[in-house]
């Protein structure tokens, strides 16, 4: 018997609502338990995901793309092995892209028709699909990001469907805070008032494309891809041509879902390239593309901004992530923090901080005054701690992501004194795997050249500043002209603290206080952290607001007398 | 005794709390009386706020402008005089756009810091002064656009104010849907949870820039001026040099009432210049402007899109407003609604209708078959009766803007059979007046190069078409290139409306249904209606929704630890 979207909304009604509830307190919420353990997921859930992960490797993805010609296979995993799949590929041939669009504009009509509930539950309904597929989800990211296993479940599986949820959410409130219908009545004084009765129709923008990364596939795209699809468009994912199983895996079930409930599946479509194709830059600059997601460089970001003059574009770019050190009742705790957040998946998260500011003179903790250098000591000791076992340190650090970040970092020691110096890390399961620890490297306040511009990777700098104030000032300028995704401050100190939350506001950029414990600088929780600010140029928007999401439709009204 | 924000909170809330609830429903609600009876208003009302514009003429007016050089003088009545009010000028110059461009941006950290309750009240205030003003306003508005009194006193005082406040209310509602603060507390098995405490800060992105119009200097220009102030912006108000009262009035109101609040008046500052000055273009593209407004030519406003990048950019823009005429069961009622769409402020709306297109083998009406020249000729003696009595046709029409409305009308024409001609009205209170009646010209359907673009003042257009599916495929594909604020169908046959409601919808412009009584295609009522739709290339934006607000700020959050 088939399901009804009516049955479907029925089934994630309670979800919904909870997220709608969860957008409005932001507060603790998850829809998708973060834990891989067989007591949450079962015994064989593991072993299922990891054999279904394995059939695609060497074999013809079974996706149908309109306008796609042959096939292309692209990725290698950071961990060795190349992975062999192969996806329909499109050309950047104007033939072909014309296929491609017109097929997803006539898929439109009718999920425009369908409305935002239906839509919604939709939705809903191919994160469900996902989350049955997390352990498979997981291997695939884990081999195009780089990710460790549990990082991969984690930020690629149930984070980024919750930060999905949080995103449909948002379009769903967004869609229905004008009401489908109005009676409008006017008193006329002594006559009969004049009445209308409105309908507001939620009319999708037009096409929009995803584009995806090569660190995030899931948790980046996921956001765009549903808050444009909850609102009515098509959309058209073109992933990093290193990263496209994921989204491949993706596609296939949000197309599974549309058809099941008889709408068209090209209302969503995978656009694979070869890295050569360059598609990305031909498909959105088409006047059928009305909004674009993009996270990746700033350089093709703000090509982006400037060229797709036609669309609605959300970009998550580069920038530079800040901690000021200014004091600490906690030293080693604040290491401790400090070092996790600079390890984990070897620094390739857009979050990760990068520049240190610490005071020359050092610093007041408790246990007594600690020079600059003792700073970075215990800096570099934690980090040592914590990957001091290779075979633990592999699920932290995860593996070099492609080999831009290799050269970067060792190039790194050239640009200051090395407080810390990366190691190189056998992995005991992926021989072919590159893994390397974080490298820190002291400089002055002076060195702007090199501090000033992301070094993404497993770098950071110990900036040498000539007070917390002068840290505040650098912070604030480096931000408001460079962009920063994240930032946190360490004092004992209310009034440093205040000061450094004007500063947050002045550069546009979220704000941690006094990290030691659980809760790392370089991670969001989607429905209460919001991703981003749109406020620095590091991004134009966050992961998930109302902006997000209120440029993707637009309210077409008609109105007419009522029959009498 | 001074009055608190917090008196302005609880005096303002009952008026924003029914505001919000408007909102949500889109029914009717207006908080200013349209009526400019000395029932409502009192005895001396009109008589106090035509003295209080007199004596504005030929003075300096009383607004300071950091930056500004001298004075400038630009305005003539359209009914004749010289108002030779003499304003603060703004010169493009850099160093006097820093001036004015600092003193903005250094008022606002405490307007920040006021929060958005604060902001919405101190607004309401505003509006309250204005309230007050509003027979001075509506002479100004007179004065400047052409607009007949009680239109001025209307469209540009009581219904200008009730959409301000409905940006005022969408602003507030915006800010508030994510909270001030949230406390999250993630379950961490047995142990004891994470606990967050998180402040989420309401960040304006920076200065606004407000162009204003000819035509509507009030209602055109408060939306944005408001949903920008009531999101933490300052406001940059550049009037049309033809049209610089009504918004100095406001700008005076603004800075007083902020004033009185402890704020920095400069948070409102009017930039007015002489016609050859060009500061809009020198403004718009400024880094500090982060916002603009504008209403004016497509010419302009493509150019505001494709320049001011650093911008957030709204703009309405010219379109071509089209009625479709299939069948009636109304005639006279269809030409007499008509007719008042047409002559109603000479045309001068972007809203008044411009294309009428009729099947050249004519319309079914309850009184039989009319053919393609009886419905002109309907339509003719509609506008006839209505213009029939010059005192009457004056308040009616008002006067024509400017010497282009003239000499459009003047060479319309040459374009194609005369139906209506246009007639030269002497008015009986202002004799330099120039009042024009509409004329009425009907054209082939391939006559594309007459009808496709904008001619705006008093000119229509009857367009002979194969058929009503050949009048909706040229309304929906010239509204799709060209643009449209307005769009309305009569027929009797619902299977036509419902193609004309999908037509609409693709096209992206509202539609009115057998408007034959009161209500008049190109009037939008505020709290119900949305003036544009952002969907077509009139407009990149409606009046007033989520999307006018959402991006007129962004959230910056800070977290930390709770004390324990």
């Amino acid at each position: 018997m088939s399901v009804t979207a009516d049955d479907l909304v029925s089934r994630h009604q309670p979800t919904l609502d909870d997220a709608l509830a969860a957008i409005r307190t932001r507060g603790y919420f998850s829809a998708y338990a973060e834990s891989p353990s067989p007591r949450v997921y079962g015994e064989t859930a593991a072993a299922e995901g990891r054999a279904a992960y394995d059939a695609w490797l060497g074999a013809d993805f079974p996706v149908e793309t309109p306008g796609a010609t042959g096939r292309v296979a692209t990725e290698r995993s950071p961990y060795g092995p190349e992975l062999g799949v192969r996806y329909p590929r499109v050309l950047a041939d104007p033939a072909a892209l014309d296929t491609l669009l017109a097929a997803a504009q006539e898929a439109m009509p009718a999920w425009r028709e369908a409305g935002p509930a239906v839509r919604a539950a939709v939705c809903l309904e191919i994160l469900a699909r996902l989350h049955a597929r997390i352990f498979e989800l997981a291997n695939a990211v884990q081999h195009t990001s780089g990710q460790a296993f549990v990082m991969a479940f984690q930020a690629g599986g149930a984070h980024a469907l919750d930060r999905a949820l949080e995103a449909v959410a948002y379009a769903h409130e967004e869609q229905t805070r004008t009401p489908a219908t109005a009676t409008w009545e006017k008193p006329a004084g002594k006559g009969e008032p004049l009445r209308m009765v409105k309908t507001f129709h939620v009319v999708p923008r037009g096409v929009a494309l995803v584009i995806g990364c090569n660190t995030f596939p899931t948790w980046n795209s996921w956001p765009g891809l549903f808050a444009s699809l909850a609102t009515g468009n098509a959309v058209v994912v073109k992933p990093h041509p290193r990263a496209v199983l994921p989204l491949a895996i993706t596609v296939q079930a949000a197309r599974d879902v549309l058809a099941e409930q008889g709408f068209d599946p090209n209302l969503v479509t995978l656009a694979a390239e070869d890295s050569a194709d360059r598609i990305a830059a031909a498909l959105a600059v088409r006047p059928e593309i009305r909004v674009v997601d993009f996270t990746g460089s700033s350089e093709f970001g703000d090509w982006l901004e400037d060229n797709a003059r036609q669309a609605v574009v959300f970009t998550e770019k580069s920038g530079v992530n800040t901690v000021v050190v200014d004091s600490t009742d906690d030293f080693a705790g604040m290491c401790r923090n400090l070092a996790f957040s600079l390890s984990l998946y070897s620094g390739q998260m857009c979050t990760a901080p990068q520049n240190v500011y610490v005071p020359r003179e050092g610093i007041a903790t408790e246990q007594g005054h600690k020079s600059f250098v003792e700073v970075g000591g215990g800096l570099a000791a934690a980090v040592d701690a914590l990957l001091g076992d290779d075979a633990k340190a592999v699920e932290m650090l995860g593996a070099v992501v492609n080999p831009g970040v290799l050269e970067r970092l060792d190039a790194a020691p050239g640009s200051g004194r090395v407080v810390l110096a990366s190691r190189t890390i056998e992995h005991p399961a992926w021989p072919d795997a590159t893994v390397r620890t974080p490298t820190i490297i002291a400089l002055e306040s002076s060195d702007t050249d090199v501090y000033t511009s992301e070094c993404f990777g497993p770098v950071s700098y110990l900036i040498a500043t000539d007070s917390t104030d002068a840290s505040l000032d650098l912070f604030r300028d480096t931000v408001r002209a460079h962009g920063g995704m994240t930032a946190a401050v360490y004092s004992t100190d209310e009034k440093v603290i205040d000061a450094a939350e004007r500063a947050a506001i002045e550069a546009g950029v979220a704000l941690s206080v006094n990290l030691t414990g659980g809760v790392f600088v370089n991670q969001s929780a989607a429905f209460s952290d919001f991703h981003g600010t749109g406020a620095n140029p590091a991004a134009n928007a966050a992961f998930t607001d109302g902006a997000y999401v209120a440029g993707r439709f637009r309210i077409v009204q008609s109105r007419r007398h009522p029959a009498p």
